[in-house]
């Protein structure tokens, strides 16, 4: 099949899969996901993405009743299924099922939801435009749950805008995209949020620090601001399934461009890395 | 039955109902929603919740599929279907049934959501206990929507200290509850949090305020503090289904009980409003 959908259990194609209607993402959002890319039948970085996973159900004070291995398996066991080679890789854990009320359910077990669908990965070398949009977010940004709206309309006003990302800020810190990381690079250096409550600790964004270290680019982990983003000499996003591209317009201004060698250095490296691993080269 | 789910014209049993995986509410919480109580299928304060609901949908960018009055036709339509003569009628719309991405799907209909299930009137006289939490949550909290992590994280803590609800504030501003909104009485003036997006514009709020223009009872739209919280008169909680109960303690410190026949009148009037909507009179 094209696509697929697993729930507890259950496989079908992903649009014909159906769920109880009283699982807690329907009426509140409760739950975490992660999302890695997998290329015939290998998924890139899988053991990150789970960690963080594992890490984010903790968060919220979810009890899974899979252990990472066994997820793991059942990962492999799922795009196996798929025809496509390139896929989109994307789970799922909500605290259960049960009669709505906002506190825990006494006696529900969390729910596993699978679905994959084709993906293809971006010529990352392609320039893109961004907006900036103001973080009206809630103060988990650090979690990767199913509370999406802000994101939501981010992205939507970037489209309309003809714009591939909104980057949020809020006041006048950069924090990051509404489904990726930002980055600059200003002066030879690579600046990027820290991890706090305000980000998402992306797994490409833990690569491209990793890799910056091998290439002797100096790393500052500190708050930014949008007058640093317009000035940087390039602004990258990064995430699983964008990996890492750059800028050159935000808000329809013209942007980055000054540090082209630099930036081609790490998107390479970050490539060249996902490359070796789907056994590309 | 004593249940009953409805999802785009499908209708059953609340356990038994499914909805399709890629209805959006599933990976974003991409809806809005709204509660009200229906007795003898009579469903109360109706036609202002439906106000809300449109006025939230249209927040959030979405345009209904149903008119207000089909819509009134339907819940209506529903609640006889159930035996149970009191009932919570929730219902929400989500923005449509799409493979996932952020911004919103090119041709996909919102879907219409309905779930009915007993509803069992609080003794309101009674007194309740409340925890303060800080207020976590997005900067969208006028609009009744199905992000509700933060939500639902403070109902716990408050169920957990064996308390009825989580009383929000964001620095020393009380906000309001994780389900209610939140009033105090101080010297004979009723104090409530103005209506911005930091708090929900309770229908119960608005029946309150009305009730206290009657009552020669003045209100003072504006933020308070969380001594002013501590040091009230009485504290009080609204929702449509908690209509109107106050407060002995607040983590775990005594409150309140200095204008008990002021609170009275005010509840008073507020079942009585309520009574007579229900004929129970």
């Amino acid at each position: 099949m094209e696509t697929l959908g697993y729930y507890n259990g259950e496989i079908g194609l992903l649009e014909e899969v159906r769920i109880p209607m009283n699982d807690r993402a329907c009426w509140f959002g409760d739950g975490v996901y992660d999302v890695a890319i997998s290329v015939d039948h290998r998924i890139f970085a899988l053991e990150e993405h789970l960690d963080r996973f594992f890490t984010n159900a903790a968060l919220l004070y979810m009890v899974p009743t899979i252990t990472k291995p066994q997820l793991a398996e059942l990962l492999h066991t799922l795009v196996h299924k798929v025809d496509n080679p390139s896929q989109f890789v994307y789970w799922q854990m909500t605290r259960g099922t049960a009669l709505r009320s906002h506190a825990f359910p006494e006696a529900a077990a969390p729910n596993l939801w699978v679905m994959i669908k084709p993906f293809i990965l971006p010529d990352i070398y392609q320039k893109i435009q961004l907006i900036t949009v103001e973080d009206t977010r809630f103060l988990h940004c650090n979690i990767k749950t199913l509370n999406l709206l802000p994101n939501v309309l981010a992205s939507e006003k970037a489209k309309q805008a003809g714009c591939t990302e909104a980057v949020f800020y809020r006041g006048n810190r950069v924090t990051e995209g509404s489904h990726t990381n930002v980055h600059i690079l200003k002066e030879g250096i690579l600046h990027t949020a820290p991890r706090d409550n305000l980000i998402l600790p992306g797994i490409s964004r833990a690569h491209i620090i990793t890799h910056c270290g091998k290439l002797n680019i100096p790393v500052l982990e500190k708050p930014f601001t949008r007058e640093e983003l317009f000035e940087a000499d390039e602004i990258m996003i990064s995430s699983a399934s964008t990996f890492c591209m750059s800028a050159s317009h935000i808000d329809g201004r013209q942007v980055g461009g000054k540090a082209p060698e630099l930036l081609r250095t790490l998107q390479e490296a970050l490539l060249d890395e996902f490359h070796r691993f789907t056994h590309r080269r």
